[in-house]
Formats: C-alpha cells, structure tokens, sequence
C-alpha cells in the first residue's frame, strides 16, 4: 500500500507541487511550488495539504502518516537552509500560514519565527548579532502563538506592552530595550499560564504540531464561516499549511520589504506599482509603523535587488498569465518571494494586460480571452470614486447598476424634473413606471425596497444609470419628506453619493471619474467573435439605446420594450390616458398620438440596427406600474377643492353661514338661503371637467386594479382585450418599416407577443398583426419580410412549447417572469424573502441574478419541444440573465440563437459568448486565426 | 366501392341503428331507432347522420349519393305506413327534426305535417274526414316551413292570424272556419312570394330537401354556436336529420297527446309523472292553450292506452338504466313514442334510480355506479328553489357553491354579525379573510369580483354555503352603502335570494326547501368502495367540519388549513395581532392565546377522525388576506378624532378660539393661550393607548404589504421568518395528541409544509417541529408516530421533488397554487381574463375548475421523481380539484394515495374514484362482490 501523500517541499532545487494543485496545496502553496519550478527565489519550506485539514475535519486527529511526512520534510529544509529547527547553532526558524483554495485574505492567522525558545533564541542572537532583534523577534512569536494557538486575546499582550513601555518612559516598542523586551516575555509566559493552565510550549516540534491544527481549526471559525458563505465559498474545502524558513528583511540596512503590484491594478499601465521599506518587516508595511518608501527609492538604494526585482515582475505576469500581487523580502541585498497571487484588477487594467500579453505572444488570444471575468466589463462604463474606502458609508443596499453617481436627493419625480439641472440622485421607497421622468433626470437610483431585479434595478440598467436598490436602513417619513438611515436625516437637496459597484451610499458629493473605455476593449471583443456561436443583441427600448448597442456590438434587438418608450415626461399622459379609456374610440384617440411617436422611434432603430433584426415586444405594462395611485388621485381632488373653498365668493357665504348659525334658529330662511346658494356652487363645481375626469379616473383605477397585478390582466391577455392596441402598434412598426424600406434601407421586424400560455393566444394576436400589416404595406406598396415570435416566460409555455411552435418563428425566454412562476416568487417582494433565507442559513441563492436549475430545467424542455416541431425555431433570452455569465454559458450549451442584454452588458456577454464555445470546444487549446 | 351509408331506417320491424350510434344518429334518431328494436310502438322512419351534415357543411351541398338514399328509405316508409308521400290519396306526412349527439334543447327546430300541398291536404280530408283539422294542419306547416326553411319571422304569421281571427270576430285558432283558414294560407302564400320572390314549393320532395338543409343550416345558426360555447360541445359534431311519419294525437276524442318523465324526476319516486292532453297534439302542451290533465285522468279515459303507457315506462327506464323524458301521441286509442331521453334529474332522484335498479337486478352495481354524474351529489347537500324559472333573475355570476340561499343583503361583517339573527346574505366585491366572521354570520355569499376558486368560492364550499361570484353587473357605491345592479339599486336589509347552482340571482325571498340526503346515496358510496384504490380525504378546517367529512366516509384529513381555525370571530382579533407583532415575544403572547384554541380544536379533529390521518398545514395566510386596510384603519383614526373633537370642552375650546380669531389681532395673547390649551389636549389624546395602536398598525401593514401578495411572503417563507408559529403550532398538535393517546385513542398526525420550493426549507422547519414534537412528548411521557410532508404547489418544487422526498414522507399536490404559478394567473384576478378569453373564442377552458394538462404534467413530473427516490412515497391531492371528477380519473391513473375534497364533495369524489377504477380496470363489465 502506498502511503498518501501529505506533505510537498519546494525549495531551490525545484518543488513537488505547482500551480495547477491549488485545492490540494491551497492558493499560496502552489504559487511557492510554482515559483520553485521556475528558479525564482523562494525560501524553501513545504505545504501540509487540504486533504491533510479536511482529515482533520472528520476526525479531529491528524492523520497519521502525517507527522513523519513533516519531519522528512524539515530535514529536507534543514540541510537546504544549512540550519537547524529546534537548535541551539544555528537554528532554523519558519513561518507557518494558511492557504485556502480560494483567496480568503485576513480571514486566517500568521505565525512567524516559529522555533523559539530559551536555547535557540541564543543562537539567533549569535546568528545576527542582534540582541534587540532576536529578543523582540521572540516576543513577537509568543504574542501570535498565543492569540492563534491558545485562543487567549491579544489585547493582553498589548496591555503588557503598553505596561511596560510606560515604565521604561517610552513610546515605540522599538525603543524597548533587550532586558525589557524579555521582562514582557517573562510576563507573557506567565499569563499564558495562568489562563491555560499549562506552561507555554517550548518545544519547536510541538509549537508546530499545534500550530498546524490551529490552522486547521480557524477553518471553522465564525469568521471564516461568514467570509465562505458571503463569497459562497464550499464548506468542504478545507485550508493547507505553508511552512517556511524564515528570512529576515529588518537583517540590516542591505535588508528591506517590498508589497507591490506589478503592474498598476487601475490603469493597466506596465509599471511595477507598490512599496518598499528598508531595514523592516512585511508586517511594518500593513501596520503603517513607518511611512513606506516608493519602489523608486529601492533601485536608487540597492540597484541590484532592484534590477533582479524588475526581472521577477516580468517573469511573473508572463508566467501566470495576470498582473501579480506580490510580497517580497530583501535579505542582505538577496531578494526572496515570500508570496505571489493574482491581483484584484480594475476591467481595464484587466483587459489592457491580457491583450498586451497576447500581442506580444505570450498568451495566446484563446487564453487572453478566458482570463477576463465577464462580470466586470460592465464597470468599465460607469463613474467611479477616486477613494473606494468606506470610512464613511452611511447605509449600504443591493448593488444593482454599477458606477458612481453623485447629486441632490430628491423624492419625487417631480421635484427631479425640477432640479435635473443641478445633479440629482432619486431616492424613492421603490420606483415604478411613475417614476421614469425623475429616473431619466437624475444621475442615479436609491431606492429602500426591491432586489436586483426590481423595476429600478431593471431600468437604471438598461439607462446604464448607477443604482443602489432594496437599501432597507433608509426609513422614509412620508408626511415631511424626508428619509432616515439610522440617525442620519436625508432631506430633499442634500448631497449624497451613491456606489452601484458595491452598494455603498455616502453623504456630500465624493470625488468620481468617468473613464474612457480602453482600445483594448475592443481588440479583444474582436478576437472574442471569432469563437462565439451564440449571437449576443440587445434589450434596447429607445433610439438612444439602439446607437450604443450598436456601438458595442449587438448582432440584434433582442428585445424593445414598446411601454418603455413611454418614458418620456410628454409621453406618459397620453399612455395613462389610453390605459384608462373606456372605449376603443377614446383608447384609439390616445393611440393615434403615441402612434406617431412611436414610429419615429421605429424609424430611427431600425435605421441604425439596418438588416439586423429588431424584435419589438408588443405593449406590456403591468397594470400597477402604470395607474397613477388612487392616493394621488384623491390628493389633486382635495387640492381641487381647496381652491374652491379659497374663492372669495364662497369664503364669504362661508362666513355669512358660520355668523347666522351662531344666531340660532330666528334667521333660519335666510340661512337654508345661503346654504342653497352653497350647494349650488358645490355642484357646479362638481360638474367642472377637470373634477369630473379625476372622478372617472379613480372609478377606471379602481376597476382596474388588481391583487396580484404580476399575475393579472398583463402581456397578451392587455392586448387581447384592447386589440386596438395591437393595430396601433403594428402600424407604427410597417409604417415605419416601409418607409425606410423606400429609402433603400434593409430592415428586419420581429414582432413578440409577451406572456403567452397557449397556442390560441398567439393565433388571435397573429391574426390582427398580419391583417394589418398587410394593409399598411398595400397602402405603401412595399413588400418588407417579417417574423412573429413568442416570448416564454410561464411555466405553461415552457411546457407547450411544440403546440406554440406552429405559429411562432422565435421563441424569446424571459427569464425574469419564467423565475417569478416558477419558483412562486415576485421580484417586488422576494428582497425579504431572499434576504431571510441568507440569513436562516436556507441558501443564499438569488434566483433573479443567477438562472435557477428548476428555470433551467424548462427552457431545455422549451427548447426540445419548440425545435422537434420547427428545427429552424430560432431562440433566444431576454430576461436580466442574458447577461450574466453563467447564463451564457447554460445558453451555450442548450444551443440558443441569441442571448439579449442590456446595451452596457454587451462587451461581457460577447467575451462570456467566447469563453463558453471555448470551454464546449474540443480544440479548447487551439487557436483562432 | 360501397357506397357511403347516410340513412338509417326504423319501424316495426326493427332498425338499421340502436342507441351507441348517438354519435352518428343524434340522441333522437339514436334512441328511436333502439325503441324500433324493442318493438315498442314508434312511428316508422328514419335517420339522415350527422355523416351527411358535416358533408353539408364542408361542400356547402349534401352528399350525391344522399338523394337516392333517402327516395329508398322513403319507399320503405310508405310501404309499412301503406301511405304515399306526395300523393293525393292516403298522403303521407312526415315530421322533419334535428338531432344532436349531445342534446340542445330548443335550439333547433322542427316542421310537421311536411309533404302537404292543394292535392295531398284534400287526401287528408278524405282520411280523416275533418276538413278544419286537415286545413289547420296546412296553415300551421307553412309557417313553421316558411319560419325555419325560408327564415321569414313567424311574426308576419301571427300577424295574419290575428287579423283574420279579428275580421272573423273569433278569439281561439279553433275558431275559425275551414275558408278562414284557406284565406290565411292564400296570405301566407302571396306573404312568402313577396319575401323570397319566388313560389312556396308545393312539391313535397322539393319541401323535404329544403328542410333538410335548414337542419343542417341550422347547426351554425348564432343561437345554436352561443348554446355550444356555453356548454362546450364541439363545433365538429354535426346534427342528424329524423323523418318520422305523423301521428296525430288530435285525430279524434279517442286521441291525445302524453309528455311525461317516467318517474318523478326530483324525488325518484316510481311513478310517471307528466301531462296528458286529449284530442290534442304534443305542442299545444307545450305551447300552453290548454291546461292539460294529469296521466290519471288518461287511466280513466283510455285504460287500455294507459296500461300500455306504464307498461312501455318500464321497459324503457330498465333497458335505458335511467329515467326517461318522454313524448308519446295516442291516435285512435292507440299509442306512438314520439321520442325518450335521459331525463334531467335531481341527484337525490338518480341515486334512487340506480340503486333501485341495481337491487332490482336490471343494472350491475358497476353500471349502477357509471350512471351517476359525480359532479351534481354535491347538490344534494343544499337548499333549493322551488321554482326554477327564471323570469324574474336580475344577474347572473359565476355557480360557485351550489345551494339556494335567501335573506337580507348586508354589506360588512359589522352589520352581518348584526342582523345574523334575520337571516342574511353577505354582499361584497369580493372577499378577505376579515369577512370571515360576515361570511360565518351569513347563509351565502354573493360577490362582484372573483372566480370559482376565489377566496369566497372556496370558503363558502367549505361551510357548506351557497355562493354566486364574479357577478360582474353588480356595482358598489362605496359611500352611501348600496349596490346596482343594472337599474335595481339594492339596499342593505332588501331581501334577496342566490342560487350557487345556476349562478342566479333574484330580488325577494324566493321559496326553498332543504333536502334530506336518501338512504340510497349510502348504499350506492358502499358499492363505490369496493372499487375504489384512490382513497377519498377531506379538506376540514374545524371540528364541524370534520364530523361532516367523517360521516360522509372520509379516509382522512388530507388538509386542515390551520389559519382557517381563526375564522370565528373572537379568534381574528388575536390572530392580527400575531401577524402584526413586531417582536417574538409580542408574537409570542399573541400566539399563547392562538395556542390554547388550537389545541381544543386539534382534539376534537383527532377524536373525530381516530386512527385516520390528519394532515394540519402549519400557518399559511395570504398576508393581503389577513391585514386589516390601511382604510379601515385610517377610518378608525378619523373616528377617534371625532369623538374626541366632540368633546365638551374641546367644542368650547374651538368656540373660544372661532370668536377670537373673529375679533383680530386685539385678543392675540388669549388665543395663543386657547392655542396652546388645544394643542396640549391633541398631543394628549394622540398618546391615548388607541391611537398609539392603530398607528402602529399602520406602519406595520405599510410594511407587509406587497406588491403581489401570492408571490409573497406566505406559506413556509412566513414560518421560517417566525418559527415561534412553528414552535406553538407544533405545540398545541402534540400536546393534543399525547392527551388523546393517553386516553386510549389512536392518532395520525400529519404536517404539512406549505409552498416550499426547495429542500432546504423543509429541512430548515423540520429541524424545528421535530424539535418541539420531541419535547411535548418527553413532557408527556408519550410516543406519538407521525410524518412530515410538502406541499406541492410550485413548479419549481415539482421539478425538485425527488430532492424534496429525501425529507419529505409525504406530498400534497396544492393544485390551486400549482395553477396560479404554471399559468402565470392569480385566481383573484383571472375571472375577468377568462371571461374576455370565451368572448374571444380564445377557449372556454378555466383551469381553476379542472386541472389544466400542464399542470397535470408537472404532477406526473413530481410524483415519478418524488417516488424515484422514496417508492413509499404517500401522493395526495388537496387542491379545489381534488373533488373535481375529470382531476379525480387523472389521480386515479396517476396512482395517488388520496385526493382531498371540501366534506359535501366527498361523495361525489367517491363514486369518481369508483368511476376512474371501474374505467381503468380491464374487468369493467365484472361485478364486485
């Protein structure tokens, strides 16, 4: 029987592990092990790996084999290092770190100078000849082996520290002298004792037995715990332990520490980015004991470490593939690595780094293209904060559409139109289609209710408009206008930023910049194209939308939102007022105008789209987001009243009224007279047409509304009780159509029906839509081809799918309604609920961001039976999910037509497009020409 | 080739036909032609198919080989009549009829005494001797002719009567003389030429083909298209044509006429009942000139016709297996069948029926069981009208709860729980849960808005209370308390009466009597069990209802909604204020209370069921259907201030403070001082424990409420929000078992988790009821076995259900739900969208009533997948359909355990049971021991 490795040493002589076995030997290992390979200085040392942990998990022992595993191990560093663990002469010391599989930073605890003691802290004194260093390198241990291992809190050493300085009448612990410094150890072994009940472990072997499992333990600590579920991290995978020989930075004034990166994480730019510090430790840099010095100083104090620096960077990025986040030590004007990772980089620096690494054929395109995270593209379009620290931080909500976006806080859409000039945020309880004239004047959205695909996450997305939503620290007080976040009163007109990148809220205006989106972009969107079979096109519901789709790529309109055209402050009155007729004379009235408007509209997208298909999606409101509310209605009958009331005549009669009352019955004719003229008043009133219209619209509103208006009188059922609607529509679409068509244009209308749950649905609705279109194109004599689509978006549907595909020549999921039915969940309401879940440890899946496997499950079923029928179905996705990776992925693989995603979406669609035929290709490796 | 057959003939000597060829001969034809077989007395003649119609109405022209078909038949015809068509001497006359496969009563029409010309009538002179007879029957088929064949309003008929009868001076038909009459047909004649320019046709060829056609035309005719919407029988049948020699009733005193049922058609009782008029033809019954006799009379006037008569009843009630609606013509003593059908029965009459039968011997058990409609022994159970004309109906709703109730409208539950004691129906748009206590008050429900699953419908079905919903012509003025319908404005306190089995509605209180159920039912549900694999349970929220569901052979409760349990009224107070706690505790103390009722509740279900199964669903309110309105709360508050501005010394205050304002700026010190005093008092009363109250219920309703409620926080989203419901209802079922148990009683408790989506949810509130369970019992020192099961009313859950039954011991399809989510349609709101669908030919389908087919998918889906993983896996049904017979088949093939009906559905859920085994079985025909 084999025995099962546990332990893999790197050194000088090369290593056993490497980069690829980053869940055996966690993030860091494999990077050392790596570096090892490559020649680079690393110090030697060996990775207990996360089998070793996840062993220790089960059993609470380690395993066995492992001790003698770890004892080779160290002698294997010992004759490397020529020095002894656990020796007098010449002793050996290490560092002992965790390193998860995936980057936890902060999450587990360093131990550093593991192997001191009363005899070896002797040799170390003689080793560097440096009393003070040793001593306070001692003490240091005994701190972090007590707080990591012994779980007594640091605090108490810090007291001893602070004790003892005062008495030595001196402010930095370096000021401390040799007998000093051991005074607090002594102090320190005897607290220790005192709250263990046992001696401080001098044995080296036993401090890195028990330093091991205290890695071990912190995996489950509650810290740990909630960092892993946040970033939904697996329970399972357990951390390794890196043991390291220690090399010293604080040796001498030929010593140093660098922290860098190498390259600038912002801006791309190919220059190492970071600090270095002479004479001193890494953790000096991360205290901020001392002021660190630019890596310029570095080259001018020890230009070899410098030279050799520069050369490691290089080597670096080339090998990993990723600008690098690296600590270093210069020990003696010799430079080690103590750690390289990937580093956290803005989209653009990303971007620009992958296509510079290709271009000069150290990456091939292939490989440039799968290092890009998709998700992130989407940032480079937005305004940032020039500080990200969130000192300030007043609430934080769901980061719904990322960027920065700074102005006043107004309430209501009214007061945005008022004040657009002077920069203003909306911040609202939650926002419906009432609210698009203040959304389209502000900067930016903060709404207290609703998750990440709220109506105002939805439409700051698609206006590319920073959004932070469902922020449910911010209390409103309806009466006074204002808004509460804790103690903090927001009032209309105060200054406040809002962070859509992290869902950060600040007060006063930060500082932001508005970045240019790099060249690079669109170098790799072309490489991108070349992979990708599955077509990315656009959810574009205005002119304005369609030219930045265009811009930025979209092989399509994926989706128009024909109710979103009704945005446009001038537009809404005209569709409430058709919303709320009650006779397809009236309703028809309305239309005409928005007709007109809409065909300009038309016109000019199918202008810029040209022979790429534009998919208008046919009117579908949801009723609630449309009415005004019947509170608003009856506040504008008050206020009419009001006025009423002020007329100088009737406050007159009032006052006669009021006078002869009080004079009792005696004038009792004269009174019922006045009181008669009154009411005569009220009446006349009462018939003025402005009231007469409100009272009508609160009779509509209250037929109208609903109890679940997601679930009510939507999408085709609307347009099959106002088929009016439909030949409006239609007629806008050909007109406009035609016309461009006379002008030598080519243009290609795919007209989609919303909420379909059966075939007959569609027939009714192709049965107008085709008459009309008919009679329009006779009219102009223009024969222009065009195709009639369903969305799917109920489960009934999905699950119909071969009886809908004799009618329909697409099929357009919409994911976001096929989630809400599937799963029985609003999006209007499923903040709470999903929020809860996280909180109850149920799951922390969101459903709305992420396509739900249930979800999935139906459009695989859709699909099949959609395409059994008609093998030339063409399918797509315009639901949120169009543009999220994953999604795209899933898309690849059930081989879908198109994915649809809102404009600024794009560039991370068609990169996530690529990555996915990557991924499915059996040439993965290949290269496109 | 053989020719293609279209005509069917029958006479003495037997028939081509019987009675299975409904399809093919129409129920008429069919049915006449079985007669002819059994040698019962029918006038010769015969059958054109439903074949030849649907030829008809495809070419636009009969079949070429129909013709010759039909002179063959017609031959057969004379020579058994030993009469002539068309001929001078012994003319034969025929009646021409139309018969449907299904039937449509008084859709189409019929012609008799066809084949009548100048020449024929004077042969019919010379037959019969009767020259008034012969010329009255002249008259009478040219109108009918001209009305039905030449589409002339028979109103220009009767105009020429009347005028004729005027210028005679007469007041009966009878009256006039032979030329009186032969001048009414000349008119008639001039009448016709001048509307169709052409000659009447004389030939009586020409006149049958002509009549033909009109009964096929007819089929398409809008009456006709509007009566098989309703019903929803398909377009595609066809009509048959019957030509039947004539008989004529009114030949002589020795004749007469007979429409009768065979026995009583609402009791069962064995006796004929019907009218019988002598010297008289079938239509002058129907057409009311005469008051007719009863069927004793014809015993003493024509004893050898009418022993004939109950001779003929009994063999066709054995050899049809139901009870007949007959029409017969006694001609010189001897008698005609004209026509049998099924008759329409009461239920309680056709359970007699059969089980009267089957005992007899005439019927297995087995066909006794298939004669029953499953869907109308719910009827049984309810009060009915009287009469059921419906002459004086002033709307009609949608059949929601069957059953007749009368009493007083009320508007509120205030005033229902008022005026309870006079008898009263509750009147409301639609309904919530805070019309509980109105709806328990009240004998039934009417409302404007809703449909057959609505929150009324449902309820009112499981009180057991007649319900109309969805009355869309009732309009409620919202202020001054009344309700229009149409132009009767109904006030509260007008007496009005509903019938939940037509969807009637009618002004007064209306005669009604209530049923007893008959022993047969019992007898007939025992037969029913010996077949029945699918157990029948019973939704039953109360002790109440659980007796019933028991005494009707409930096999278990298959779901108790707990939140039902807080209907009366002195529970919903408690029940808000849990819902509307803020903290645990709060809940808690609220809950405390909730507890106790429980509790007695769950012993007397556990009592009353034994050792049946019990299936409680923790808490699962609708929110929307459970929070007081923000109106009503802001009426209360408003309420509150008038009382307090009433106050003496408030009143004063304002007095004081009117005069000064009155008298300026003089007194300003003493009216700040009033001021002062005023606003003093309001703070005061705003700190009153009242108003602090309903204010804080206004902010906590402001908070709950959601923007779709039935996408929202319900079901187990609201327990793992607050699991101290969990905790106390978990609670109070065991405590309630363990002290049954230690009485010596078996009980199964059963709990359900409502709207679960995933496992993780099942997990999360298992963790807590096994918990508590435990602990109850280790108080009580007693083991209670009992399971743990899902609902399944997502789809998302049915497609997770093999990973649902890896913690779930049961499912429970809540197929309400399960539609709502598949079909993307709240039933709140779905009526009118319905409604629209049928007007628009959509389809007539409504899913609420029966299972819509994706939905049943989803459940094949989820029964394969839950019993994949767990073949013991117990399957139930709860949803409304679970007492829908066409669902309970489904079930049945599916393989469920049970399905569950509302109590008064259960005997009607029995013998569908019965019914899906008897038709799965391949022993149909066998009989059970």
């Amino acid at each position: 029987m084999t025995e099962r490795k546990y332990v893999y040493v790197f050194g000088p002589d090369g290593a056993e592990g490497n980069r690829e076995m980053r869940d055996l030997l966690g993030g860091k290992g494999a990077n050392l092990a790596e570096m090892a390979h490559l020649k680079l200085p690393v110090p030697p040392g060996f990775t207990i790996t996360t089998e070793a942990c996840r062993y220790w998990l089960e059993h609470g022992a380690l395993p066995p084999e492992l001790p003698k595993q770890i004892h080779r191990a160290m002698r294997h560093l010992e004759r490397t290092m020529q020095r002894h663990f656990g020796h007098a002469e010449y002793p050996l010391l290490v560092s002992v770190r965790s390193g998860a599989p995936v980057s936890m930073p902060g999450m587990m605890d360093t131990i550093l100078n593991l192997g001191l003691n009363h005899e070896t802290v002797e040799g170390l004194v003689r080793m560097t000849g440096n009393l003070r260093f040793a001593h306070d390198c001692w003490r240091r241990f005994i701190a972090m082996f007590a707080d990591v291992v012994l779980e007594i809190d640091d605090t108490y050493f810090e007291d001893i520290l602070t004790q003892e300085k005062r008495r030595a009448d001196v402010r930095q612990d370096f000021e401390l002298t040799p007998p000093e410094i051991l005074r607090v150890i002594e102090r320190s072994f005897t607290l220790i004792e005192e709250h263990t009940e046992r001696a401080f472990p001098h044995d080296p072997w036993e401090q890195l037995s028990l330093a091991i499992e205290a890695v071990f333990r912190s995996w489950k600590n509650p810290r740990a715990i909630m960092y892993r579920e946040q970033k939904r991290i697996p329970e399972y995978l357990g951390t390794s332990v890196t043991v390291q020989a220690m090399v010293f930075g604080n040796f001498s004034n030929r010593s140093g520490t660098i922290v860098a990166f190498t390259r600038n994480p912002s801006t791309g730019e190919a220059q190492p980015k970071g600090e270095f510090l002479l004479n001193a430790q890494g953790e000096d840099v991360v205290a901020g004991v001392r002021t660190p010095e630019s890596l310029e100083q570095l080259a001018a104090i020890l230009p070899e470490a410098h030279e050799e620096f520069l050369e490691v960077v290089q080597r670096l990025e080339k090998h990993f593939g990723w600008p690098q986040d690296i600590e270093a030590t210069i020990e003696e004007g010799h430079l080690w690595l103590l750690q390289t990772r990937d580093a956290q980089c803005e989209p653009e620096a990303a971007v620009k780094f992958v296509v510079d690494l290709a271009e000069s054929g150290a990456l091939t395109r292939t490989q440039a293209l799968l290092r890009i995270d998709p998700r992130e593209l989407e940032k480079i379009f937005r305004e940032r904060l020039v500080q990200s620290d969130d000192a300030d931080t007043i609430a934080t909500g769901i980061p719904a559409s990322t960027g920065t976006a700074k102005g006043y806080a107004v309430f209501s859409s009214e007061q945005a139109s008022a004040w657009a000039h002077r920069g203003i945020i909306l911040v609202r309880e939650e926002t419906s289609a009432k609210d698009l004239p203040g959304m389209i004047a502000s900067r930016g959205l903060l709404t207290a209710r609703g998750g990440f695909t709220s109506h105002a996450a939805v439409v700051a997305r698609g206006m590319g408009k920073p959004a932070v939503v469902g922020c449910s620290a911010l209390e409103f007080n309806r009466n006074n206008r204002t808004a509460r976040i804790g103690k903090t009163i927001i009032r209309e007109g105060m200054p406040i930023t809002i962070d859509g990148s992290t869902g950060r809220v600040f007060l006063g205006l930060r500082k932001t910049i508005k970045p240019i989106p790099p060249q690079e972009l669109f170098t790799l969107l072309s490489w991108a194209d070349e992979w990708c079979s599955l077509e990315v096109w656009a959810n574009a519901d205005t002119p304005e939308e369609a030219i930045v789709a265009q811009e930025l790529g979209a092989k399509g309109i994926g989706l128009c939102r024909t109710e979103h055209m009704f945005r446009e402050e001038n537009r809404i009155p005209h569709f409430q007022k058709m919303i709320l007729s009650e006779y397809p004379d009236e309703r028809r009235e309305a239309l005409a105008i928005l007709q007109k408007m809409q065909k300009e509209d038309f016109k000019a997208m199918f202008r810029t789209m040209a022979d790429k298909p534009l998919t208008i999606r046919l009117l579908d409101p949801p009723l609630h987001e449309v009415l005004p509310s019947l509170e608003d209605l009856s506040r504008r009958i008050k206020q009419l009243w009001k006025t009423f009331r002020q007329q100088e005549e009737i406050v007159a009669l009032s006052a006669g009224l009021h006078a002869l009352r009080e004079e009792g019955l005696a004038v009792a004719s004269r009174r019922r007279e006045i009181e008669g003229k009154l009411e005569e008043a009220r009446k006349v009133f009462r018939r003025n047409p402005q009231m007469q219209q409100l009272e009508r619209m609160i009779r509509r509103v209250e037929t109208l509304e609903e109890a679940n208006p997601m679930l009510g009188t939507r999408g085709c059922r609307l347009l099959i009780n106002y088929p009016e609607i439909v030949e409006v529509q239609t007629r806008a679409i050909f007109e406009a159509a035609c016309e461009l068509v006379r002008e030598g244009l080519a243009v290609q209308p795919d007209i989609m029906i919303p909420m379909v749950s059966c075939k007959e649905e569609l027939l009714f609705l192709k049965e107008i839509v085709s008459r009309v279109a008919s009679q329009v194109m006779d009219e102009q004599g223009i024969r222009v081809s065009w195709r009639y689509g369903s969305m799917i978006e109920l489960p009934a549907a999905a699950l119909s799918a071969k009886e809908l595909a004799t009618v329909a020549e697409f099929f357009s999921f919409g994911s976001n309604d096929l989630t809400q039915t599937t799963l029985g969940f609003s999006r209007d309401d499923a903040g709470p609920i999903f929020a809860l879940y996280r909180e109850r440890g149920i799951h922390g899946f969101d459903p709305s961001e992420s396509l739900d496997p249930r979800v999935e499950e139906l459009m695989t079923i859709a699909l099949q039976r959609g395409r059994s029928q008609n093998p030339k179905l063409k399918v797509g996705i315009c639901g949120e999910h169009g543009g999220d990776p994953r999604t795209i992925e899933i898309c690849h693989k059930l081989a879908l037509d198109y994915v649809s995603a809102s404009p600024y979406r794009i560039p991370g669609a068609r990169i996530a497009a690529a990555q996915a035929a990557i991924r499915g290709s059996s040439h993965a490796t290949e290269e496109k020409s």
